[in-house]
Parts: structure tokens; sequence; C-alpha cells
């Protein structure tokens, strides 16, 4: 166990509550993570029916800092002054449970192996049994965010009303498998990892920044680069700038334990655990209104892997987010791009 | 300097003949590589009038044996029967002057950093003064290759004639620089690098897998995942079965030093050096009439980028080969790549 106030700081997380989860069974790994804590967030106020609840989930390396800022507010879709709005900081997100902020016998290297469906039953419990909530009028995340989304909608089909997933299949590609695979080699293979056994996060700097730029070359698109939008969009002054000011500044607060933790999650999503393989059995299980929404140049959950989701679901509408960032857009780098989020999940309230 | 048979045996490399450069100035550091040598093979005889001259130039990792396997023979466009066709390894390729075959003071991490310009003015040498070549018919090269083929256009223009460049830009891209250092840091971050200093290139095992992985990543497309012809084209079994068996197998005799040095070539390309800057000016010398084969699916060089290319030359045409293997499609893997790259250098010969 180690202390990394990135994130406890109020400066850098905003405000967040703990729940404390008690004992979570990591379900298919058989193993109990104990003392287990949920970070969350809450804006606006549950009604009366208890129908105005949305549940907002995080992706890797974000925690529910970024989804407040960017996502949510008065002028956005997801208005607190309409929604009690719930945002859930993943397991390993470093908020969260997480393995350095874990003590004793489960810290750092053996912290459990932990997937979506532990994160959702997470989750479940603290909506249902400390917010008392039965029914989510929608429940929206992107990326990692998104898989959990899937993974609500399937495994609890009856408290899912509407979902939205923002750049996520329902399933792992294996062109992500083998990319996921590459971030966490990048980090493990830095002889200061020490198996996980660091004394500090940032004595495994150099293989977190050579993860930050393996990183780079997909979570932008190719547009990006081509059109010098790190120059335009992020103000940065060279290549060399943004790689440096933007992708290694980005994660060097963070706990590679942690980073790891989410990149396991990551590259294991897939619903159709659910129905032993069958990915349309398991997708046919929504009953929630589905908004599926990619990202145009999305180069991790590209628009025609989520197309593909999207037929195998009863109700599922596509909107395609246009955005030349690629899969980053999910930050708000550009009012254009959260402008259409918010007119996508607005028509997604109206039903 | 260390032994390495896979580069000189004709069981992996075909026959191939040594021409001795003597001294070869590396330009733009005013370092001298000390008795260099380009490894060439010729195909068919150069008639009278010396105008059927065909230059063949070698990519990333490959050599003058994959060309003369896939791009050239009687049913192809490169036919020896009507061309003199030269094939020519790359500085660094491992059978050209590498670090792991220099002796001396220029061995292993001490060999120079080698531009494609100087690749170039080597290939001129051997093209005029060894074979006494003085026009070439056509210039054709796939991917680095495709980086030499603009170098000449660009650098001789009254010698090229025609010029074919594959999966190539004129001027490399920041995604491409920030990919190439990404497969740099896999290598060099492996504890037995050693600077470079290593006993034999499986001692980096480590470090060349996990840019084995990497290249996966970009070098193969998305379609090549989604619609896992990893199987239906390679005939493995799983994604791991692929990595391992092609990916990782592919790169493991080869020489980390050797590709090394053609990854820090790679990622500096850029004819406009001719032009201090001005791709256009650079673009505009070209007399050849120039073919752009772009590479449907490519993520390395992507059509787009191309296309900006061929706008800026006199006499270019574009011509996309449609392939979802993506850039590695130019290993042949498919007849259906090969077909349309003879069908369009026919095109491009016949004028």
């Amino acid at each position: 166990m180690i202390e990394n106030t990135f994130y406890t700081d109020e400066s850098t997380q905003g405000r967040y509550e703990l729940f404390d989860l008690g004992d979570l069974l990591v379900e298919e790994n058989a193993e109990t993570l104990r003392g287990a804590t949920l970070a969350f967030r809450t804006l606006g106020e549950l009604n009366a029916n208890k129908d105005n609840a949305v549940l907002v989930t995080t992706w890797f390396s974000g925690t529910g800092k970024v989804m407040e800022d960017v996502y949510i507010g008065p002028t956005h879709a997801l208005d607190p002054r309409k929604y009690f709005i719930v945002i859930v900081d993943q397991i390993g997100s470093g908020t969260s449970s997480s393995p350095h902020n874990t003590p004793g016998a489960q810290s750092m290297a053996k912290f459990p192996q932990v997937r979506i469906g532990d994160d959702v039953r997470a989750q479940h419990k603290l909506i249902t049994e400390h917010l008392g909530i039965t029914e989510l009028a929608l429940v929206v995340g992107g990326s990692m965010g998104g898989q959990q989304v899937y993974e609500w909608a399937v495994r609890y089909p009856d408290m899912v009303k509407r979902a939205a997933s923002i750049a996520a299949t329902a399933r792992i590609s294996h062109h992500q498998v083998t990319f996921t695979q590459a971030l966490q080699e990048a980090l493990t293979s830095d002889p200061r990892w020490n198996g996980g056994w660091y004394q500090d996060g940032t004595d495994v700097r150099d293989g977190m920044d050579r993860m930050a730029k393996i990183v780079a070359t997909l979570g932008w698109s190719r547009e990006f680069y081509q059109e010098e939008r790190w120059r335009t969009i992020l103000g940065m002054s060279s290549p060399d700038d943004f790689i440096n000011g933007v992708m290694k500044a980005y994660f060097e607060p963070m706990d590679p334990n942690a980073l790891l933790t989410q990149i396991w999650k990551w590259q294991r999503a897939d619903v159709s655990r659910h129905t032993g393989g069958d990915l349309a059995a398991a997708l046919q299980r929504i009953q929630a209104k589905t908004m599926i929404m990619p990202i145009s140049h999305d180069l991790f959950f590209p628009p025609n892997e989520m197309e593909a989701d999207a037929a195998l679901i009863r109700d599922a509408t596509v909107r395609v987010i246009e955005s030349k960032e690629g899969h980053f857009a999910l930050n708000g780098f550009e009012p254009a791009y959260i402008e259409q989020v918010d007119t996508i999940l607005r028509e997604l309230l109206s039903h």
C-alpha cells in the first residue's frame, strides 16, 4: 500500500464519497476482495418516483472528475436539475479499491484480477442498497465505461431503462487485446516495475512513458496527427511537446498497478460470458432502449464494430459522433463533440 | 561484430552479391562508414540500349529475398525476360552494411546513423559505377522501399524515367514518428539490449517480442482482426498463435541493431530536406512518370496522405490497391494483391 495524493486530493479529483462494499466476491476468480470501496459522487436529487436516476461510469485512467466536468451540468443532457446523477469510479481507478490503496494481503501485485462484471455487481450494490434505487433511467459511459454499460444492460435488464454506450463494444476485439497487451508489456517490462512492488508510482516512469506513447498511436486519429490538431486543439507547440506535455504528463501521476488492473479488465470485457460465448444471445437480453454512439475516427472501437453490436440489440439506434480527435474525443476537448453527445442523449432521454 | 547466419545463408536470403562501396560518406552526419557494402541481386539482362533497367528497393525488416519471391518473375510486371532487374538491400538490412556485420570502430552501437539519402547515394554508385547504368526505366519499392523511390526521383530526376511508390509517403508523418519511436523504445528498454552491446540478437528477445506486438497493432488493418484473417490468410489457429507464430517468429532471427538502424531512417524519411522543408518544391523536381500506390486499409501510410503527395507531383497517378491486410499486404499473402500491383506496374511501364 502506498500513498498517491493524485487520487485523494480534492484539487485533482473534486469531491467524492466512498461506499463500503464490505467483502466483494470477485466472481469468476472466486477470490474475495476484502474491505472493498467504490468512489462515487452524486449530483441532483432523486425524485419521489425514484425514476430519474442516471448512472455514469468511468473509463480507463479516468475517474468521476472528468465525467462531472465534461458531461454533466445545466447546459448538458445530463442536467442535475432534472436527474439524480450517480458517477461511480471503476475498481482499479485509483479512487475506488485499487492495488496501491488496498492494505495487507491484497495490496499491490496481490490485488485480485477483477472483471467488468465484478464492477457492475459492486455498482449494483451501491445503487440498490445504499442509494435505494431500483430503476435506472439511463446508464451511460464511454470506452471502458461503455463496456460497463453493456454489462449493466445484459446483467440487469429489468433495471436499465435506457443505455448509452459511447465508443465501446460489447465484446473486446482481437485488435484491442493485442493493443492492450502492448500497453501492459510497456509497463511491466520496466525493471523498476519490480513485479508490482515499486515504492512509488513514479519509479515506473520509463514504463509509463513508453505506455503513454503507444496509447498515443491509436488513441488519437491519424487525422489528429495529419492536421496537427495537437497544435490547434491542445495548444502544444510540437509533436514532442504534445507527447511530453499531454500524453506522458497525463499518466505520470497515476498508479501503474491501478492502470494494469484496468487494462486487464478492458481486454477481457465480453458480455457473451453470460451466454457461453454467444454474443447475440447475450445482447438479446437487453431490454433497455439503447443508443450506440461510436466516434467517427475512433481506432479503438471503430464504428463498424459498434454497428455490428447494434444489429443484435432489439431496440438500438446508432448515432455516430463526428470527431477527428478519434477515441480521445471522449475527454471533451472540442465543444462540437459534447454538443453532439448532448443532442443524442436528449433524444434518448425523451423516449 | 557478431555472426547472424539468417542474413548470410542462401536458404533464408537466396543468392545475393556484395558491392564494395569503399568509404561511404554518411552525408548529413559527416561521418564516413568505412568498408561499406551493399547487398544486391540482379535478374535478367541489360539490353544494348541500356534502357531496360529496373531498380527494386527494400522495406523495413525485408531484404531482396521477399522482393524476388513476391514481385519478380515471368508472370509478373517485373519480368526478367524484359527487364534487367536490380534489387538492392538497404543499409542496415542485415545483408548490406549493418551494425552487427561491421567490424571495428563502427560495429554494433557505434554504427553511423544513416538516412534514406545515404542509401540512395550508395545505390546510385552501384547502379552507375558498377553496373554502368545511366537511366532507370523504373524505380519501385514499398514502405521504406517507397521512401527510397521518392528520394531517387527527387535526388536524381534526370535518371529516373518512372517511379512507383507502394505504401509510402514522401515525408514521414508525425503519427509514424510516434509509432516508430514506440518500436525503438520496445527494443532499447530491454535490459539485455545493453546499449546495443548484446552478445547475440536473441539476447534481446523480450524487447523484440514487445516490438513485434506493437508492429502488429498498426501493420495489419482492423479488418484483418475483425475478420480473423490471421486464420484464413495466414492459417493460424488463434490470436496468440498468430502473434507468436507469425509476428514474433518473423522478427526473432533478425538483428536488433539492424532493425534500429532501419527504424531511425524510416522515421526521418523526408525529401523536403532537399528544399529546406518545402515539400512541394521537392516533389516538383520529380521528372519521372510516377505511380502512387496506396494500400486501401494501410494504417502506416494511409491513402489520403499518399494522395496529398501525388497532388504535388507533375506527372503522378494514384492507383489504390485494395487489400484488407493493410500495410502487410506488401508481403504478398494474397494473389489478389500482387495481381493488382502487376496491373498497375504494367500500365506504368507501357508509357
